[in-house]
């Protein structure tokens, strides 16, 4: 794809974009301000710029007049980069530019880190735990006329040196007739054990050649979304990748609801049903897209929390839930695949990533796997980040793991104007250091309906920056500012006014919502503290960020140190790992040594129970600070506040 | 149960019989004649007999004037033996008694030879397959939250020594609720495997203590019937012991005919349902008569032909009748007994035993197993004997074994008055020397209907060792008695005139009957004489015989050796081991060690066919004679016709 560099002045600051990119998002991503309230739609008038050089596509607005158009003004929200610009932001405030400029730091996210399958085959580790082979048998003659079975295991053995070999009923059901079909020329698919001595299962048997054509499905089984991708066992590569909504949740938004409706009557078969039904949905677009025989898929490989493993199977939740939280397993054997309702061959097994603990799933494990960090040197803190946060921290000699209640606040719950990151929610925030007036940028360019996690940690962390809240999250109540105001008895600020937002009513984000948003990033960070304090460490220590899960991508790296919900470390040793069940599903679809190495690093992963951890409490409530008790943690943080502080207040003599 | 002594006079031959035996079966078991050929109705009033001592129950018949009665004659058929009694037989034959005496032969059938269970505990071997174990484990707390399996799976290594344990989804599914039922008290039932280094599977879960409960079903799946017996596991012994016909046979008698019928559309799918309503029928009885709960049967072990095997596990069973008869498999895995529709719980297990080859099956392997002639240093034969033969020769160093047909003589198909062992058959037939006058005995003592197996051995024997035929079979037509005959070109001998028996016609042997029987015979001991030459041995070394099959246990073993379907060999040397596949399937139901000796003995069974050995067509002419072509080979075959000769020869001078 194209990309064009847009150069901002006055602060000379140059960004590369892709083609077709919002002007304001451009700004934003090189931490340019523009004030602008209305999402993108061209309402707020606000965002005015002015072209220098070069052409934008749109950005004329009845909001700029049409003497303005021809100096060359536009709306910056409405316009697209098309080629290289140079843009002048009128700067409102008269801010001194030269103390200005050094505070201008790009948006960093988390780079994506994807593991490379190809590698796989170059390390010959690409021996799928399901693989077909093609045999040619002798016929039989009065000569040798030993049983069926025993001429297909003896050959396996003989040519193909395959040793300890089962097969069930059904599989020696159709044997004779499979054997005949086409000469005693036949593709057996059989099933690795995980263990190294254990028994190689045959569980299908074709006539012919048919080892061209053999796929795995991986699944993703989150509590919100079930993504999968199929899988072309032959040569490692995804042919198409589909998605959609777990069904389950029209019983319950997060795990525990869903534990609750579980222990109601037939509630446990009817969660099963209703994942699976998501499961064979999303399968069904797969093998559509991409034309796929429904028979040559093999394997379902799928990790997901303990919960939703435990649904999938129809295992008794309800101890997940209730002191002391055990499982009913957290190893789960192979299982033919229709036995729980998939809608696949009869032969096609699933295997189910372990778990670790009630809290540490299989999709940590997964994503664990993913990243590599079990076998890097490098001490890893890997962090999955959402209502339940699980914190993983290790390298190739130990690792320790733990999860706790991060509560709703980074998905939008218990924050007044809180939302999930879907269309209209506030993603990204900007302030004018003096005159408070913000830039918001919203999911899809629509005024704005709400905030997300991301925005809400931007929001907050660039108002700490600001000084415009204090270190306990309360305003300061001298700024002059409408929009930071008492209503009800709670201090708030106006991030967007009525008439600019889609639900005609102002949106804010109150000091109730900033201490929600404090406790839930106090609850991560002192998770993190402890786990570190269990095996003798601190945070010091950390080499490298991994972030997991679909939030772990937006969040502004900078912004997450600034409010301490991740401890500061170079942005650039913070990746982020995708979507790490289904990374991790597809390794273990594509190689069984990493099938086998999954059981070993999950008998490593040392789980700590933070409520069973007294100095747990003690580290939240030292975190409950932006960004902690101790400053000193947080030297760049300091040093931000002072630098604001100072552009303030030279802007302001 | 009391044992009487009957003494024959002017013999002075003293037989032992039980209390209510009729004198006619203790003069037959004494091997004295009484002429008598209604078969026990006290019809044709031949078998009169004085009593010198003692008293009989009953004998009294219109048959007799009373002042016969008064003298003390009696009917012989017709008398109970209650005490020790003293019997004249009137010889109307002017037999030269001196002579006489020395041919009188008893009755010897094959010794019952019966496994002692209770040694398997002596000797530390009472370790059934599928065992219960009562485990009390720790509840969970805060310090101990490991998930359930592993809490499970860890007490059992710890406390029990057991590893390698596996545990399928269903049963992980109820055991949340049954750990907790009881306090984490529970029963485990595990089922070994029958490889060292294999997986011990956890099959079920039960709260609180129930191992003082726990029940097999040892089941014999005979082609033509089916029976079973329901084991105590915990002293091994036998609580009920039931059996019904083989539903299948209303598709046919023989295993070729439901061959056929499995050939025909849904016909295999029948077959199977069929056979296992007879196995759920024999089962509940079973249940009914011991008040054993069902829930607690964990194991079925089942030994059948390979046929029967096929059809109940549903695998296809065509190639079996077609050359080179290839069976689907000869080892099965243990199956889910609910899969193949058993009614029992779903936890239950059923084992069936490995087979050699398409026509020496489970049923074979079970009678050796039973026989222990595979750790014996004893060179044994082991013979089933019905319309196939199947033989197996060997001892602890080697075993070799083959099946033939032998067609259905045995069982009374192709004679011309044949019929199978029920009543009306006559079973035992002795002949006066001179007059060639019968007695006759017949199953349920009633006036025959025909002649089955072990009835027809007898008369051919007998008439062979009397000269009454040749060695080919075919009569001395100068013999003076109406009873010899031809008719329709047939020469043949009248058994029971038509007013003696229940047909309303006459019961005849005919010279194509003989044939028949030589056929099969012959079919037999050249099957083993074929399987001693291509392992280097011949007849003479065989130091023991054990038959196996229903009619091994009727079979007068002496005149199966006059006929030549056994070598000659001490009587004392030839046991019979009942239902052997019962006795098989009982012994791998209490030890798991005998069921690794299975796998172990059907390895070392060396299959050879019969129809791929030139040398059996040579063999089998050679045994087209009575009983043989080389009659050097049976001696004392040899020595009875010349005393018999000398006996005729001294009577008729």
């Amino acid at each position: 794809m194209d990309q064009y560099k847009v150069t901002f002045l006055p602060y000379d600051k140059a960004v590369e974009v892709r083609d077709g990119e919002s002007l304001i998002r451009a700004a934003l991503q090189g931490g340019i301000h523009i004030n602008a309230s209305c999402g993108g739609e061209g309402l707020c008038g606000k965002c005015r710029v002015l072209v220098k050089q070069g052409n934008l596509l749109g950005g004329i607005s009845e909001r700029l007049g049409s003497e303005d158009v021809d100096k060359g003004y536009r709306l910056a929200c409405l316009s697209k980069v098309k080629e290289d610009v140079t843009i002048r932001i009128p700067v409102e405030s008269a801010i001194d530019r030269s103390v200005f400029d050094t505070r201008i730091v790009s948006r960093r996210t988390a780079s994506i880190q994807c593991p490379d399958f190809e590698r796989l085959k170059e390390q010959g580790l690409f021996f799928p735990p399901v693989e077909k082979r093609y045999l040619e048998l002798q016929p039989p003659d009065t000569d040798n006329h030993i049983p069926d079975v025993t001429r297909l295991i003896e050959y396996l053995k003989r040519e193909h040196d395959e040793h300890r070999l089962e097969l069930a009923v059904p599989v020696i059901r159709d044997l004779p007739s499979v054997l005949r079909e086409q000469g005693f020329k036949v593709t057996v698919t059989m099933l690795r054990s995980v263990r190294d001595d254990g028994q190689t299962r045959i569980i299908n048997i074709q006539p012919g050649d048919t080892t061209a054509e053999h796929f795995a499905i991986a699944v993703d089984l989150g509590t919100t979304t079930v993504y999968a991708q199929l899988l072309d066992l032959v040569n490692g590569i995804s042919l198409a990748e589909a998605g959609d909504f777990n069904g389950q949740i029209s019983y319950g938004e997060d795990v525990i609801s869903r534990i609750v409706y579980a222990e109601k009557g037939t509630g446990l078969q009817r969660l099963q049903q209703v994942v699976v039904e998501t499961i064979n949905l999303v399968i069904g677009i797969l093998l559509r897209e991409s034309g796929v025989d429904r028979g040559q898929v093999s394997t379902v490989v799928m990790a997901g929390n303990t919960t939703m493993t435990q649904l999938l199977l129809a295992l008794d939740p309800r101890h997940l839930r209730r002191s002391p939280y055990v499982p009913v397993s957290t190893l789960y054997p192979p299982v033919h695949s229709t036995t729980i309702g998939i809608d696949l061959d009869d032969h096609a097994v699933t295997l189910l990533y372990p778990a670790v603990s009630s809290y540490v799933g299989g999709d940590i494990v997964a994503g664990v796997m993913g990243t590599g960090m079990y076998r890097d040197e490098e001490l890893t803190l890997f962090l999955d980040i959402g209502t339940n946060a699980e914190i993983v921290i290790g390298n190739k000699d130990w690792l320790a793991c733990t999860a706790c209640s991060a509560g709703p606040a980074f998905e939008g719950g218990g924050i007044e104007f809180g939302m999930r990151a879907a269309k209209g929610a506030i993603e990204d925030v900007s302030l004018d250091p003096v005159s408070l007036e913000p830039m918001l940028l919203t999911i899809g360019d629509v005024r704005p309906k709400g905030i997300c996690g991301s925005g809400l940690i931007t929001i907050a962390a660039i108002m700490f920056e600001m000084g415009v809240i204090n270190n306990r999250g309360k305003f300061n109540r001298d700024l002059g500012t409408s929009r930071i105001r008492e209503h009800n008895g709670i201090w708030e600020y106006v991030l967007a006014w009525r008439d600019e937002t889609q639900i005609d009513r102002d949106i804010v984000l109150t000091e109730t919502d900033i201490d929600n948003l404090i406790r839930a990033k106090g609850a991560v960070y002192s998770g993190c503290m402890t786990l570190l304090e269990e095996v003798g460490l601190s945070m010091d220590v950390i080499e490298r960020i991994i972030l997991a899960g679909g939030f772990g991508s937006y969040i502004d790296l900078d912004k997450a140190m600034t409010i301490g919900l991740l401890p500061e470390i170079d942005p650039d040793r913070v990746t982020f790992i995708g979507n790490g069940s289904l990374i991790g599903a597809r390794m273990i679809s594509l190689t069984n040594r990493m099938r086998k190495e999954v059981l070993e690093v999950t008998g490593r992963m040392t789980n700590f129970e933070l409520s069973e951890t007294p100095s747990y409490m003690d580290h939240y409530i030292a975190a409950m600070f932006l960004p902690h008790t101790e400053i000193e943690k947080f030297p760049m943080v300091k040093q931000k506040r002072e630098s604001w502080r100072q552009v303030i207040s030279a802007s302001r003599n």
